[in-house]
């Protein structure tokens, strides 16, 4: 008997859980071919960049009484980008369905991301690999990396390392930009006739590689569980200690999914959707005052000193007149790339220039450890970096010096009607009572006391949900039965998530169907388009028809932890089951306690 | 049949489970008087402030065929201080001791913390309020504050409300200083002839009450394991990415506990623990070199860019030359209380009035951001708010400093190396493997990357773990016996935690017998001690005893989240074991997949 030397006894306890397989995946599987594709838009340049694999048909792996013909199979696989729940399920998955496909069949897994691919650095997964790593998260086994198989070198190298490891096929998992660098890569194959397979499957936390084919991609779920927990115990200290406004900001820097998952979770007192701030073209001001009232308002209401707001990473990149401050910044960047030091008064210089006032009036107006931060940090292209300015302290600060200042006005205002005051009689109790009541009101806006929060990397590494498990134990087998059945450019997709595992259906998805150009620092590419927060689908409309009634209540949902067994431990994201026709029923429920016999006991 | 409406699945889930009672909590209980007690220091003084209440017996209660005479009784309960998970069922449990007792028995909740007791605002605890709050995290049912009952009015006004509601006692759930306050109202009742017993129960998720009688305070136990499955996922995080540098700062001020505990659970590469940083007087510096070297050592050794500090909330406290700085800023805004915005320059004039050179230096060489927060942030009594320095930031900014100077250095003696070099013949194979090896270390050094956290919030108010409820659910027993018994002036304690529940031993300490003298605001006065991380102690020394393997390798723990079914649902602190003469065993246990069968299936 061997043995595994686990950290903790859960992460042994996950290990002996075995993921259900989809029936298709059950028994033999046959790969059919259905409809031909088109790119999603700007067919003629996709078919001019990709005219090996443009067009192909989507695959659909279907049971059948049918044996295919098993040869060995020796795959590389390789983790994309940053790390997220369930990653290690999609290898073993690959592992396991190789090992069932053919004895002799290897699977070989690149280190560090991509660049392990480029500089053929590699290991031969094994059995013991699998085990310590099954069910678990992290992307350890391999490690990961933010490099694109991108220049002509590299893919050069990339082709070397498939004829010299003699691959049959390559298993890229990763975002939007690695799916696409998968397409790439096919293509680059199939152009020199390397007779290696290429698949990609699709990774997330964010939830932004998502579309028509792609339900969600993996790591969404365990991510948003573990924020929504989090979220939920600090809904609960607020409505313990009752004093102070939480701004709790998510990852999540190009879609605000996670946030909208994450409040329908757990009904914050507002969410800002990006998606819906650039839409509406709410400024940045405009949002400082729409929390302001919020604050005034429940205090009016309940006294309430309390409240919760979520933001996305990457609001300000969403509040178009802070959008503009931000493009201004880098246009000065750009204007002279070897000067590192930028001050304020060197933007408020070239804001001059430009005659930008507007931009300029933002700027100066802007808490100076904020504008600090817009000129210090850059991205490594130079930019500035969005996901390190603190967003939620902006928001803070900003909103706590209009408070002030409202408290200030009103406080003169009532000067000055005290002054027209003295001449005429004493206060009647009404009016006493009045005035002491603008008194605390006074008090609280110039005292408001609110805290910021950063989730984030908790949530990329956590042990994957049951779910997730199992998405990617499919995801897994479905690369496997792609590359046995000698597919190449596709994404392996896993569909009808929102029923039991028996009932998903495991395909092929072409991923030129999913490509368009878009302009990336200056230059346009083919790219899978990122996938935004639909303001007309029923998952925000569902958020948003509630907004009101979650603003100026306490309706706050505490849901756990994450919890590997019991009657809850597969549930799914909500956005899921809405965006796929479902409905949130869940707060209809009234969870019954145990009748009569417990009602006695307590007694 | 009733109904409740939970918020979450979960919720309802935790409602259904039954905490086990201690044995001498099922059948008959009675209470005995063990040894009399003296105050643990400044006995005199202690005796003269509370001459009713001094040295009186341990109360230990034992199981007994006699019954004891029930009459029905009203106690008033009132949760104090910070929420920690748990804390309902303190008040559970004793509605259930109570409704048992006698059907017409009361239980009044107290809102807001003391200042609920002194306002007399109150509500009858019902069925249905405990039936929502059993088992789940969280203060609201009653609300907290952080008032005390410390003037002669409140005391008059508490006296007032005891006779009122004709409460037969009041249970004051809280930290040192409520139970410390706990002993002053009873002190207070008894002086009055007030016919309203007291009792006190130990709460704080940081760990500092907890002496020769408390084993641990509620709330440690799930607080910690929030925030070592965290840790964990950031660990798991960080061996995926293997880019980041992580800062970690959690909760405790007073006390390292939570990080020593957190430490113990999940291996980090360096923990910071305050009470050992004062001991052996290590300067800040002192610190961020120490840091520095191991960022150092670990890239040197094995090329790791990654790693894992834990620090305690209140570190800055007890580095010897930063508490000289902080003092002398207390001592600066004591000199001009009604001086708001102090200035970088004020402190520096101060500090040369002073001639403190050393201070000044350390002030002027801080990152602009904290030594601005330093002059900004003041807590309730005028003084620094510790609890607002980002700390984790500031040693982020320092460490970086410190590397990109020792990286310029080395830089300026390879330059001056060259320069001598040019004259001579080029560099050999072996001169020219060291030049690249030097170089891609100065390169690290310069771009080193890090991040940091602030756990603190997110587990005040978790679901509370399996031990925390059991534990709270037997304190609110115990509570009610000993009012049953007629105690007063004795903290509801329970001991031999590390057995079983069955096992677990039920008493009552006389709060005085906890108490001393100390200095605070400048006024002595009768406290609770608050118990720091014994240096001697052994989980201290497990974890000094490891650090050094922790340092260099990675031993990484991933717990996951709290679970509340299964093998390790029971799993409590290592402190508490290795305090209660435990051993760590865990890591030597070598976890089992479970056999032949699940190897072949993997195949």
């Amino acid at each position: 008997m061997r043995t595994t030397k686990f950290t903790s006894p859960l992460e042994w306890d996950r290990s002996q859980y075995q993921p259900p397989l989809p029936k298709a995946l059950k028994g033999n599987t046959i790969a059919i071919e259905g409809e031909l594709t088109t790119s999603v838009k700007d067919c003629d340049q996709i078919k001019e960049l990709f005219p090996q694999s443009y067009g192909r048909p989507i695959i659909k792996l279907i049971s059948s009484e049918k044996k295919i013909q098993k040869k060995p199979l020796k795959i590389g696989i390789v983790l994309s980008g940053g790390p997220a729940p369930g990653g290690h399920n999609v290898i073993v998955g690959l592992y396991r369905f190789l090992k069932k496909h053919h004895r002799d069949s290897k699977l070989i897994g690149f280190k560090g991301g991509l660049l392990g691919v480029v500089d053929n650095k590699s290991v031969v997964i094994s059995l013991e690999m699998c085990k310590k790593t099954f069910n678990l998260g992290g992307f350890h086994m391999l490690g990961t990396g933010r490099d694109k198989i991108d220049s002509l070198k590299k893919k050069e190298a990339t082709r070397k390392t498939a004829i010299k490891q003699n691959l049959n096929g390559l298993v890229i998992i990763g975002g939007d930009d690695s799916n696409t660098n998968a397409a790439v890569v096919c293509e680059d194959f199939l152009k020199h006739n390397i007779p290696c397979q290429v698949i990609g499957v699709p990774k997330t936390i964010d939830g932004d590689l998502q579309n028509e084919h792609i339900e969600t991609s993996f790591g969404f779920d365990t991510a948003t569980k573990i924020y929504s927990e989090l979220i939920g115990n600090i809904m609960m200290d607020c409505i313990s200690s009752r004093k102070y406004w939480h701004f709790i900001r998510l990852m999540g820097r190009s879609a605000s999914h996670i946030a909208l998952e994450c409040a329908l979770q757990t009904h914050p007192n507002l969410v800002l959707i990006g998606e819906h701030v650039k839409e509406n073209e709410i400024k940045f001001n405009e949002i400082v005052e729409m929390i302001a009232d919020l604050i005034c308002q429940r205090f009016k209401q309940g006294k309430k000193k309390h409240g919760v707001v979520i933001i996305p990473e990457g609001l300000i990149l969403f509040i178009p007149d802070f959008k503009q401050l931000l493009d201004r910044i880098d246009e000065m960047f750009g204007s002279n790339k070897k000067k590192q030091d930028w001050k304020a008064e060197d933007l408020e210089k070239y804001l001059d220039e430009k005659s930008d006032t507007e931009t300029k009036k933002l700027f100066i107006d802007l808490p100076k450890a904020i504008s600090s931060q817009l000129l210090l940090t850059r991205d490594p292209h130079g930019n500035v970096d969005v996901s390190k300015i603190e967003t939620g302290k902006l928001l803070k600060w900003s909103v706590r010096k209009l408070l002030q200042d409202r408290a200030t006005k009103i406080e003169k205002e009532e000067e000055e009607k005290k002054k027209e005051k003295e001449e005429k009689k004493e206060e009647t109790e009404e009016e006493k009572k009045k005035r002491i009541k603008k008194e605390s009101f006074i008090t609280y806006m110039k005292h408001w006391s609110s805290m910021t929060h950063f989730f984030g990397y908790e949530g990329r590494c956590g042990f994957p949900s049951n779910f997730d498990c199992n998405y990617c134990y499919a995801l897994g087998h479905t690369a496997g039965h792609l590359l046995a059945h000698g597919k190449t450019g596709v994404m392996a997709v896993v569909q009808n998530l929102k029923e039991s595992v028996d009932k998903w259906v495991c395909s092929g998805i072409p991923i030129t169907a999913m490509l368009n150009m878009e302009k990336r620092l200056s230059t346009w590419r083919p790219v899978i388009r990122k996938t935004l927060v639909d303001l007309n689908g029923k998952s925000f409309q569902t958020m948003l028809g509630r907004s009101r009634e979650w603003a100026l209540n306490d309706h706050y949902r505490s849901l756990g932890p994450i919890q590997f067994k019991g009657s809850n431990s597969n549930a799914i994201t909500k956005i899921l089951i809405l965006n796929q026709g479902g409905d949130d029923t869940e707060d209809k429920i009234e969870y019954k306690s145990n009748g009569e016999k417990k009602d006695e006991d307590l007694k």
